[in-house]
C-alpha cells in the first residue's frame, strides 16, 4: 500500500523530472519567486497547520521549537527561497570542453540528477529550502518531513505546489509523502531507478538508518566528529580564539569542533589559557593523561569520549606528538568531516591539509565556516562525508552531474 | 568464511590508500612501470597459469577466446600500464579556488576515493588494465576475476604486486580474492564502508546482479541500447556511413547502435539506401509497420525488440516523427547510455544534445566512439550509466573525488 503510493508518486516525479531539465532559468526561477509570495500569502493557513501539528505534539521543548513557525519564520522561508532564485543558474553550465585530433569536440555539461528524496525530520523549515534547492537545479523532489510536521509540510509543500502552477511547471515537480506512515520512509528508500538520490537530514540515528537501508545512493553525513589541531608553530592568540569559536559559537551544529588536538611542544604553554576561555564559556572537558598531567582538574577522558560527537559544550582533549599525532588520531577517531590546524608553518600546514581524509580541511580557521553559506554556495542542502560525487557542503552545484556533448563533422570510428 | 576473507582484504587495503593518497605521482608511476616489466619477465609462467585455466575450462569458443593469454596479450598488457603511467596525474589536480568577503580562500582538490572493488568476468588483461587505473589515480583495488581465469588472474596479480614492492608501496594497495568462491563476490557487494566503490564489468546478468545488490555505490552500466536518429535534414552520405559504422563497426560493444530511428521526413529517399549498406555488411532488421511500408521485405518487430540490445549484426528500425519523436522513443526505450542525431540542422541537434536523459549524445557522429581511448581519457575502468559522479566513460578523473581546503589568517565565524 504504502510502497504503491511512493512509486506513484515516482511515477510522477520522473516525467516532471524532464519537463524541469528543460525548463529554462527563468522558468523556474518564477516558480520561486512565485512560491515565496505564496508563502507570504498564505501565512495564515501555515500557522494554523502548524498549530494542528503543536497541539498533537508531545515531544521536548527543543523539538517544539524546531518544529514551530512563526511569520517571521515563514518570511525567512520565503526570503531564501528569494535568494535562491538569484543565485547562478547550476544547470547547463560548461564543464570543460576539448577537441580531439579527429576533430571531434566533446563537452561536458551540467545536467539536473533527476528525482530526489528528501527525508527530514519535523523542521518545517527544511522542506521549503530543499524544494527549492532542488527546483532551482532542475530536479523533482519527493519531501518526507517528519510525522510529527505532517499538516505544516502540506501547508508548505502546497505554496510550493502554488508557485510550480503559476510558471506553468508540472506540480509534480515537487511532491510530499501522502500521510505520516513510516512506511514511506523505507518505500522512498528501496526506491531504486526510481529516485536518484536521498538526502536524509537529521539525527545520527535517521541518517544511520538511511545509509544502512537504502537502495538508492544517498548524500549525507552520519556524524560530524570534527578535530582543531593547534601546532607547535601556532599564534598563541589566534589559537585562543579560534578553538574558543570552533568549540563555542554554535555546539549543535555538525561543523563543530568537538576534540582538541595539541601539540605536545606547546601543550604546558598553551593548554591552560585555551581551557580557560573555554571554561569561561562554559564548556566542559574530557581530557586525556598527557593533558591532565599539565591541568590535572580536568576530568579524564575515555577511549569512547574520543568518539564521541557531543553536540554540546563538552570537548574531548588529547596531546599529541606533533602534526603526524594529529593525523594518526583523526584517522583512528574521525567521521571524515571537517579538520582544522592552528599553525603558522606553512609546511607543516600542507602536510595536514592533504593528509586526512575529511572532506573538509582547514589551516587557521575555525572548524564552524564548514558550511554551504559560508562556502559561497549561497544555500545547503546538507552536508556530505561519503567519498563519491560530492564531499562537504552540499549546495546547487552538487545537486547537478554531467552528461557528455560529442559534435563532429560525420567522423566514423576505424 | 569468506565474508572474514573479504573483510581481511578491505582491512588492509584501507592503511594501503592512505599511503598511496600520500604517495607522489613518481612512485606511483615506478610502481606501473615495474609491473610492466615483471610482466614482460614472468610471460611464461603467466602462460602456464593461464593454460591450467584454459585446461580446466569447458567454456565455449567465445568464452576461451577471452580467456585466453598469449605473449602478444601479455605484451599488451605491459604497454597498458606504461600508457597509463605516462598519463597526467589525476591527484591534487585543483578543481576550482576562490576567495571569500571575510578573506577565507578555498580550494577544491581532487582526492582517489580509497578502495575500489573490481568485479570481472573471465578476461584476465581487465584485472591488469584495473588495477592500473586504480593505482595511477591513489586508490586501492580488490580484484575479483571471473571464477575460470583464477590462475591467469593470480599470475598477473603477482607481476602488479612486484611492482608495488619495487617502488616501496604497500602491496595491499593492490589484492585479490584468494580463491574462486562464488561468495566472494557477495561479500564484496555487502562491504559497505570498507570497499567505497564498486565497478562490476562484464555481461548483463553479472552488472544488474551487482547494481542489485550492493551495499556500496557503484559505477557501472547494464545495458547501452544506443540510438541513431537520422533527421530529415541530415546529409544523405554521412548518415549512411554513420549507420553503418554505429551499427557494424563492432556489434558487440556498448557503445554500439542497436536502434536506428529515422525521420519521417526523409524516411522514403534514406531509409532504403541505409539498410542495403547494412545488409552488405551482413546485418538484420526488426522494422516496425512505418518503415516495413517503405521495405515490405523487413521482418516486422515487436516492442521486445525495441528493449533488446543485440550486440550483435542485428538493428531494430523505427520511423519516427522528426527529433520529438525520436526524444520520446529514446525516453521509452533508451537505457542513459549514447544516442546520436545526424543533421545539418543546427537548432535540431541542439534539442536532441540536451533532450535525452542519457551520459552522452552524439551530433554527427558514430555512437562507437563512446569510449575512454576516443574521448582522451587514455583509458577507461567501464562506462557509466547512472545519474551520480560519473557518466559515460570512466577514466582517471571519474575515479577521483574531491576535499574542500579552507585556507585562513584567524578567521572565526561571527
Amino acid at each position: 500500500m504504502t510502497a504503491v503510493d511512493i512509486k506513484a508518486l515516482a511515477s510522477l516525479a520522473r516525467p516532471a523530472s524532464r519537463v524541469l531539465a528543460q525548463s529554462s532559468r527563468n522558468t523556474r526561477d518564477a516558480a520561486l519567486c512565485a512560491a515565496a509570495m505564496s508563502l507570504r500569502r498564505d501565512y495564515e493557513a501555515i500557522l494554523s497547520a502548524n498549530a494542528r501539528d503543536l497541539d498533537a505534539s508531545e515531544a521536548s521543548a527543543a523539538f517544539r521549537d524546531r518544529l514551530t513557525l512563526t511569520e517571521a519564520r515563514i518570511e525567512a522561508m520565503a526570503t531564501g527561497l528569494e535568494a535562491v532564485a538569484a543565485l547562478d543558474d547550476p544547470v547547463g553550465r560548461l564543464l570543460a570542453e576539448w577537441t580531439r585530433p579527429n576533430g571531434l569536440r566533446l563537452r561536458r555539461v551540467a545536467t539536473p540528477i533527476g528525482v530526489i528524496g528528501m527525508i527530514y525530520e519535523s523542521r518545517p523549515n527544511v522542506g521549503a529550502d530543499a524544494a527549492g534547492l532542488c527546483l532551482k537545479s532542475g530536479n523533482a523532489v519527493i519531501l518526507r518531513g517528519g510525522s510529527e510536521s505532517l499538516h505544516s509540510a502540506r501547508a508548505i509543500h502546497a505554496a510550493m505546489v502554488d508557485g510550480l502552477r503559476q510558471a506553468a511547471l508540472p506540480e509534480a515537480c515537487v511532491q510530499i509523502a501522502p500521510d505520516a506512515d513510516r512506511a514511506h520512509v523505507a518505500a522512498m528508500l528501496a526506491a531504486a531507478g526510481a529516485i536518484d538520490l536521498i538526502i536524509p537530514r537529521g539525527g545520527k540515528s535517521l541518517v544511520e538508518r538511511v545509509q544502512r537501508e537504502a537502495r538508492v545512493p544517498v548524500l549525507a553525513h552520519a556524524e560530524g566528529l570534527c578535530h582543531t589541531y593547534v601546532d607547535g608553530h601556532a599564534e598563541p592568540e589566534m589559537a585562543r580564539t579560534i578553538v574558543a569559536n570552533a568549540k563555542m559559537r554554535r555546539t549543535g551544529i555538525c561543523g563543530a569542533t568537538e576534540t582538541l588536538l595539541i601539540d605536545a611542544a606547546c601543550a604546558e604553554a598553551l593548554l591552560p589559557p585555551i581551557i580557560a576561555d573555554l571554561a569561561a564559556l562554559g564548556c566542559d572537558f574530557r581530557a586525556d593523561a598527557a593533558a591532565r598531567a599539565i591541568l590535572p582538574e580536568l576530568p579524564a577522558a575515555d577511549m569512547a569520549d574520543f568518539h564521541t560527537e557531543w553536540l554540546d559544550a563538552v570537548l574531548s582533549v588529547a596531546v599529541v606528538d606533533g602534526v603526524e599525532g594529529a593525523l594518526a588520531h583523526i584517522a583512528r577517531f574521525g567521521s571524515a568531516h571537517t579538520e582544522a590546524i592552528v599553525t603558522e608553518d606553512a609546511a607543516t600546514a600542507h602536510r595536514f591539509l592533504s593528509g586526512t581524509d575529511s572532506a573538509v580541511t582547514m589551516w587557521n580557521a575555525s572548524t564552524q565556516f564548514c558550511d554551504g553559506a559560508e562556502f559561497g554556495f549561497g544555500a545547503e542542502i546538507g552536508v556530505a562525508t561519503g567519498r563519491l560525487h560530492a564531499r562537504g557542503p552540499v549546495g546547487l552545484e552538487q545537486l547537478t552531474c554531467f552528461r557528455t556533448e560529442v559534435i563532429g563533422q560525420g567522423q566514423t570510428r576505424p
